[in-house]
């Protein structure tokens, strides 16, 4: 899914809604652990539940790696159980020495077949280079992150008074272009979307922290949107775990369908 | 294997050498294809070859991904192969929040049982702190690479002249002890390693760059080198790939052998 077709599937489905598979096979309801497959199933039913609320989809690496090669068959399972109509990412965020980001761009974009993978820019361009070769696949920089220790260094001020994550986010864009670029911008600074937009007006912005960590939708929308929409805004817990009985998929459509009311007023 | 038993092990075996298993099917000698579990074949040949030269192995996550999960099969049969005699570092580079470090600290700690991981800083404290709960593991931060888009980020200035690796070694430095954190930095800039000891006398440093990349053993010995060695020395691409025919594991021990006899002269 490229660029333009992401935008024409968030129009249709007037929703920027991406759904995120932290799925937890220590959190999962318990009676799917005498299904054959629990943390598959688990997402099975959810994607089935969400899919007409949301566009994308996000995998969080860690949840099915705490699994072992169980956990990381049941990833690609479910990435290619998503399918084409939705935008999926891996969350893995990444970052490595060029032959080695060859290995993840073959592990995700080949093996797994994701449309995008987040990055973590520490060690430069060299982090994202690999993965701008692949045509229609996105690369996602880690610009401002959600967690509290964000601050540690991202806020560190820079010698002409910029703080860092802003000046990697002016430096990352140049390796690239809207069309196999994005970031992630976390919702709890809310804000500083403004000044992100005014350095990076075309680029996608991927905003966790919306829900369990506390940003709010319309503060994202009022910084953050742009004519292209340009925002996927992403939600994990509040919707996967919205229930831990029987009813978890029907109580996580609603809590996407909430949401997918709300953005729907600005599409 | 905790740090001290780490040091004892340097000791008896006159070695600081860490061999980086950077296994690519597409590189392994083409007979090992023959077999019946090829990667996995070639790792225990080459572990069984180099592991009186060695005192730690590295296994590069990628290149196990880009075979899904079979690759992860392969990487933790690998780690439970080299046992309890090698320090066994998972060379994975992750970094996330609080609960999804948790899950790679599941993963790595837990189940493939390694005694270390690689962790990129940008996120701050929550990437590292998960891992420190662990007691007689490591974890091992990202401070300067060897490779050269390094600069792009690691030689930022801040606003009291310090560049933003040191700074990050520095802080870095003070959520753990030398005894559950160590730092990668690249030999390819050995003086650097000057200013890096005198912020961190006492922290183990793992050097890649070696071989391959260009750096220089000697120059990481004289400005890294502390009272309890403090130095890893890892060399992957320049043991492993040696020679690409039958031959392959008696010229990895050569080459293992050769940086081994150069070690001992300064143990």
């Amino acid at each position: 899914m490229n660029k333009q077709q992401l935008i024409a599937t968030i129009r249709q489905r007037k929703s920027f809604l991406c759904v995120g598979l932290d799925s937890d096979i220590q959190k999962i309801p318990s009676f799917l652990l005498q299904t054959e497959d629990p943390v598959f199933e688990f997402n099975r039913r959810i994607i089935d539940a969400t899919r007409d609320y949301c566009v994308a989809y996000k995998l969080n690496t860690a949840f099915y790696e705490s699994l072992g090669a169980d956990g990381w068959r049941i990833m690609d399972k479910t990435f290619h159980y998503i399918g084409k109509s939705h935008f999926t990412i891996a969350d893995a965020k990444r970052g490595d020495i060029g032959n080695t980001c060859d290995m993840y761009a073959r592990a995700f974009f080949e093996q797994m077949q994701c449309n995008a993978i987040t990055l973590s820019p520490y060690m430069g361009r060299d982090s994202v280079e690999s993965f701008l070769k692949y045509p229609e696949k996105f690369s996602i920089v880690l610009g401002l992150t959600s967690n509290p220790s964000a601050k540690d260094f991202q806020y560190l001020l820079l010698q002409d008074d910029k703080m860092l994550y802003k000046h990697i986010i002016q430096t990352a864009a140049t390796w690239g272009t809207s069309d196999n670029m994005m970031f992630v911008v976390g919702a709890t600074r809310a804000e500083w979307l403004r000044e992100i937009r005014a350095i990076t007006p075309n680029h996608f912005l991927l905003v966790p922290g919306v829900g369990a960590q506390g940003g709010s939708l319309e503060e994202v929308v009022k910084y953050g949107m742009n004519e292209e929409v340009g925002l996927l805004v992403n939600s994990s817990r509040a919707i996967i775990y919205a229930s831990s009985d029987n009813d978890f998929d029907t109580r996580a459509a609603e809590e996407a369908a909430k949401l997918q009311q709300e953005m729907m007023q600005w599409i």
